[in-house]
């Protein structure tokens, strides 16, 4: 299924709910020479779970990378159902409302939490899972197999929202907010999680002439980054005033890459709220006692990346104009 | 009860914790010519309310002040007892194991809720409530009569974190995290209130330098103030680095005086937490949107004091010293 590599390239399972930052983060994965993509699933958000596949498959096909396999996983969350995307942020289709070529192939016949498992054993001790959907897939494969996290080397998760609102209520992030019960699965099992929160995620963006170097870009797939783009910069201008984009997915896979490196990424205690009142999906983290500096609580597993060294948009920009071309011949 | 006075001297009711940043408020108001103290409740929170009314009649006694009616408000919490106060912040006795002299005067017969009550119809349209402490009182009073909210011209209270962590949770700070079922009744009665959260009361600090100047005050209240604050500045060392601390108590009222002048206050939905789960007792405040500058939500009726014009320090100090030394003639 995945063709011969350096061994230096660490094996990397992408959950998504592709979406358009969620292309970007792809596009990213695909050009990152310390990685090696070796399974996508995709889980109801942006657009739903089945869609978001589609989405996944031509846009790997436009990078020459069919060899990817792509399992569909949940399209209703753990204790509530999907009830639609957010077609005036990521258009209908999800990608801007870009028409891509179909690629002339189908997901793969075992859903996205068994994708994950199969490539956990594959890659045992190796697999690095980064996350930019709700993590539904991820607490499906826990749920199924309780010692996955034994044989998982990194979990990324772009999620939450620590110090800063949420975007789906006063609190709560779209990841984290949409399967709370997931999310609460994910951190209390036995991994350390690196959690990506909209706090740095808004404070990084791509503007208008970072959009106009993609269109011109010799990858067929990163061009199409460029299109969609443009429906995603008008939602962002109540916000920041200007065409732009906040840069939510693709910090995540930076991270997981090494592309950029965090500054201020604290282990905190992090608890979910998964009940059913006002704070339902917030990330409640205890940043308690950091004025002074970022400190590790002692016991706290996950880190919550709050500070980035450097921005990641021209490191995300340099990364997809030099993505080669002729991918297909790849 | 009362003293003749300007009638441009606006009537204000306190409830409080007394407390050192209670009492540095207490001494603020009295030291106001803007307003006239015309009674003060108490409530358990730094310490009980029995001792917090103690503290409160000392201080005044202090000031030559034996006319302001204290009445003990509730000792218990609407939905939870009571379990101690925090004698590690504010001493064993409230006042940073300070002796005071002890007034010779005991508490109203009537309950706090009840001077409330009888100071809303006394001074009708005129009374503004400050509170420093867990509502608890005020939602006795709401209780008992429904119309209160018409008898009112403001409510400022101190309490709430929006975008900073709590001080007794991650997420809950202490006033409202120890009366949640209080302060839901708060903000659904039918009067706008200033909430005074620890984004902005943690930004404001008393340093030692002001501290030694209260030392050499002309007033006794405020020489005592002085001398309480040295416990209360060991608290803050690990949190700010240095002997100092933040002015939670003297800034709700400070705003309520208008001595102050909040700068980013927007009107926003504001909801209580008020479940068992973990964001228990946070306020949780609709700040989305306020990226580009404050904004007021419409339909909002709530104020959230975000940042101050200038430091409130400098102010509070300056008006505590022209408090004048020979007070027990007035």
């Amino acid at each position: 299924m995945t063709l011969a590599r350096p061994a230096s390239r660490r094996p990397v399972y992408f959950d998504c709910d592709t979406g358009i930052d969620d292309s970007l983060a792809l596009a990213y994965l695909l050009a990152s020479p310390e990685i090696d993509l070796v399974g996508v699933g995709t889980v109801s958000g942006n657009i739903d779970a089945t869609q978001a596949a589609r989405n996944t498959l031509d846009l790997l096909q436009l990078a020459g990378r069919g060899d990817v396999p792509v399992a569909v996983g949940a399209h209703d969350f753990l204790a509530r159902r999907f009830t639609g995307g957010v077609p005036w942020i990521h258009g209908h289709n999800g990608v801007g409302d870009v028409t891509l070529p179909t690629a002339p192939r189908d997901p793969e016949a075992q859903d996205a939490a068994d994708l994950l498992r199969a490539l956990a054993h594959q890659h045992e001790g190796e697999l690095s899972i980064v996350t930019v959907g709700p993590t539904t897939n991820i607490a499906t494969a826990l749920a199924r197999e309780p010692g996955l996290p034994g044989l998982i080397r990194s979990v990324t998760t772009m999620g939450g929202a620590a110090l800063v609102p949420g975007n789906i209520s006063p609190v709560a992030e779209a990841n984290i907010g949409n399967d709370p019960e997931a999310a609460v699965m994910l951190l209390d099992a036995a991994w350390n999680c690196t959690l990506v929160p909209l706090d740095v995620t808004l404070e990084n963006q791509l503007f208008e002439r970072d959009r106009q170097a993609l269109l011109e870009a010799p990858s067929a797939l990163v061009r199409a980054l460029g299109a969609m783009l443009d429906v995603y910069f008008d939602y962002y201008v109540p916000l920041y005033g200007e065409r732009s984009c906040a840069l939510h997915d693709p910090m995540a896979a930076a991270i997981a890459v090494g592309g950029v490196e965090a500054v201020r990424a604290p282990a905190v205690e992090i608890v979910i709220d998964a009940t059913d009142g006002p704070g339902r999906g917030q990330t409640i983290c205890d940043l308690r006692g950091q004025r002074l500096g970022p400190v590790d609580r002692p016991g706290a597993r996950h880190r919550i990346v709050l500070e980035l060294a450097s921005p990641l948009g021209p490191h995300l920009v340099e990364r997809l104009l030099a993505f080669d071309g002729p991918e297909a011949a790849r």
